[in-house]
């Protein structure tokens, strides 16, 4: 009782601040929702961390020097924070060295070019790779095309990123991206150069990984810019032998151990039951890892923050997890999965914030069908904070993803992304594209949705197939 | 008299084409305008020659192997348009190579910095050099500063470029970027960083020319982004001893011959009496100098080609000059000047395009001030290209400055900045930042003010003092 009392304090105090003269109520779902709102509001961590990360450690590719700094970074901030558990779990991370990358027009009218190295790329021979192009307006033109248009030729995949306020554009050309240097080097190619994977005009070739296919030759993979995949275009347009000279001294190097860390809000009531909310450590090297996911870390870190330091915990634990090697195939997501497969069943629901700082504007769930009216009506609290509720469609992001395919329960809370392939992926993911107030509300949002979820009485489960 | 009707028939067509039915009239001064500004939008001349340009040459640095194959472009270009003549005169340039630039902070945050070397710049000893930054909000603060203060640093110029209409943002700043070595020197420093003088927050550093000052050490200048600015800045709040490693192979290898490129359509009255618009032909070696100084190229260029396809042409001779070298130190304007000391008096008047492919919104003289009423209303026609009636303060723009200080009247039609020192100097200067349709304003408007100069009957001489 003592507790409860104490909780209601600064819900009191958060009426008699808003002027509001309606009584108090009990009813923590209405009112704790507002009051962390308001919180965040009020707060500046999000903001801080994503500062500090960004300036004390920056650019944290998973296996490079800077990953153990990341993960040292990462648990002094949690300690520092006071949860209720801190603590990390190794994780096997490839390690992949970017090197150096130069590429040039050779013929007919020699000019430089802007790339850069696709994660995971093999390097080219020491002298450089020296060939005409074969252009492909898409992944699905390369697919058809015969060995004697690709054989001995460097493949330029000219596949544009259409701007949407999803990721739906990106999800099209990001597999030209990943799978174009297996297509192309299936049918013989020598390398292959990637328009952009990015909706900006910005003269900067954005990074992503290369899956390259086993059994299939692996061939130097790298992206240009979209000025860039323009001026080739141009000299297509004047000549048919179009050729290219691309250098590149990336190389992989085993594996090393990183780690997920993970910091936990202990439930007061049911405290093996897990509310998790997630991001992702790692980084592209290239930017300051910013909005990715810095932005991401900052937000469920805050936002548990928030709940961390109310006077009476929800029912379930929330656990913040920080993924390893997200950026080059969700190492950190696949050993938590496997880490914690006796305990899935006690996850109540999962989500990730891995898309930037731009704000919620709806919240989608991935359960089961037949409480979700009553589930997305739980979460109307979280209108008063501009989002939209939305549909039962979700299947996590990248990372969480793995433990809805496992039957955990996800939510999406979806972000404005309109603007969020810009600088994705490139040199320009720095601190000064990401809008404070923005972030304020996406803690809010995460803490709400927390807290929630951390309080329902609703079975989520068994999640209703896609 | 022949030739009167023939020039007449476009203007007939004009106003039949509007659906204006008064009457038509031999006062060229109004009709011609008005058809070389419908000619003008009618016409992708100016945008294909940037094309051409930006595609066929690209990056053009004064002096690089890419000098001789910009002058041929050239050549090539106006002799195809049948300008009356078409000829070059030799100009000594400088020869710099770039080589390569790296700079790291080293302390208290290791992180990789993008930077650019400044033009003319001397690189580092072969090992770079690692020193604690110095750091100055400044051109101003740094004078200022005791050597004590500087001396075994490298000095750090967060000076920031104001966004305007005009270039004074860039003025400013730019001074800090041509003298900040040799101050810095002066007080014993290492080197010096300047923050990028642009508008962007891209991380992309703009180059341009730093001036040493005889009888001061050369040190090695660079510039940095603005994300990479405040990133030093931030470390600075929590350091005082914030160190960085540059390394720079730049080097100046004397001289080589260039040439400024000039065409005329020849007076059919006053010959010998010139109206010259102008560009540079040269460009930075990071973009492929498509606003600067493409689009003045195309511009002056196309706006010449109306008027040789006048049936009558105008009075005066209308010569175009596209300058070697201005980026590195105005060489081709200089030479100019020199060469053509014995005509500069029958310079009527000179203008260069060199801001952009904006919107022209202004036009200003350098003429002698009794005139200047008249001479304002005698380009009234320009009102109709939306280009208002401005001043008398012009001194010309950086290459026709040197024929203005030896008497010559200029005029200046300023074009709107605001959004130009976002890619200035950078590899982010590519074709795809021209608007087609500004460009033809800006044709119509050299094209006005060209014909308009050549058929003027008002003394424009001597010029009023500023």
């Amino acid at each position: 009782m003592r507790n409860l009392i104490l909780s209601l304090i600064p819900v009191m105090a958060l009426f008699s601040l808003t002027g509001c003269q309606k009584e108090t109520t009990s009813h923590n779902e209405e009112v704790v929702p507002a009051l962390l709102q308001q919180k965040a509001f009020n707060s500046n961590l999000a903001y801080e961390l994503v500062e500090s990360l960004t300036v004390e450690v920056g650019p944290r590719l998973a296996g490079s020097e800077k990953d153990p700094i990341a993960v040292e970074w990462a648990i002094k901030q949690l300690t520092s924070l006071n949860f209720d558990r801190v603590y990390k779990e190794p994780v096997q991370v490839p390690v992949w060295q970017r090197g150096d990358a130069k590429a040039s027009i050779t013929s007919p009218y020699p000019q430089p070019l802007v790339i850069t190295a696709l994660g995971g790329s093999i390097g080219t021979p020491p002298d450089g790779i020296i060939a005409s192009i074969a252009r492909f307006d898409s992944l699905g033109s390369l697919e058809k095309a015969t060995p004697e248009e690709v054989s001995g030729k460097i493949v330029f995949i000219d596949q544009l990123t259409e701007r949407h306020k999803t990721s739906k554009g990106y999800v099209k050309s990001a597999a030209a991206r990943l799978h174009g240097a297996s297509v192309a080097a299936h049918k013989g190619a020598l390398a292959v150069i990637n328009r952009t994977v990015g909706t900006s005009q910005n003269r900067i070739a954005q990074t992503g990984m290369v899956k390259y296919q086993d059994g299939i030759n692996k061939i130097p993979a790298v992206a240009i810019s979209s000025p860039d995949a323009e001026l080739i275009n141009a000299m297509l347009r004047r000549s048919n032998d179009v050729k290219i000279k691309l250098h590149l001294s990336s190389k992989s190097m085993g594996f090393t151990t990183s780690f997920n860390v993970i910091a936990e809000v202990t439930g007061s009531n049911k405290p093996e039951e897990i509310v998790l909310i997630s991001a992702h450590l790692d980084s592209w090297d290239e930017g300051t890892g910013a909005s990715d996911d810095g932005a991401g870390i900052a937000i469920v870190t805050a936002a548990a923050k928030l709940i961390q330091d109310l006077p009476t915990k929800p029912a379930r634990t929330v656990r913040v997890v920080l993924y390893a090697a997200e950026e080059v195939g969700y190492f950190g997501a696949r050993a938590y999965a496997k880490e914690h497969q006796a305990e899935l069943d006690k996850h109540y629901i999962a989500a990730e914030s891995d898309f930037g700082a731009a704000p919620v504007y709806q919240i989608d769930f991935g359960i089961n069908n037949a409480n979700f009216a009553e589930v997305i009506q739980l979460v109307q609290p979280m209108t008063g904070n501009g989002i939209a509720l939305g549909n039962n469609s979700s299947t996590g992001g990248p990372d969480v993803s793995f433990l809805h395919k496992k039957g955990v329960p996800v939510a999406s809370l979806r972000q404005d992304g309109t603007d969020y392939f810009d600088y994705h992926h490139s040199p320009n993911d720095t601190l000064d594209k990401i809008d404070p107030e923005a972030l304020q509300q996406n803690v809010a949002a995460y803490a709400q949705f927390a807290y929630l979820m951390a309080q329902s009485e609703f079975d989520l489960r068994p999640i209703t197939a896609d």
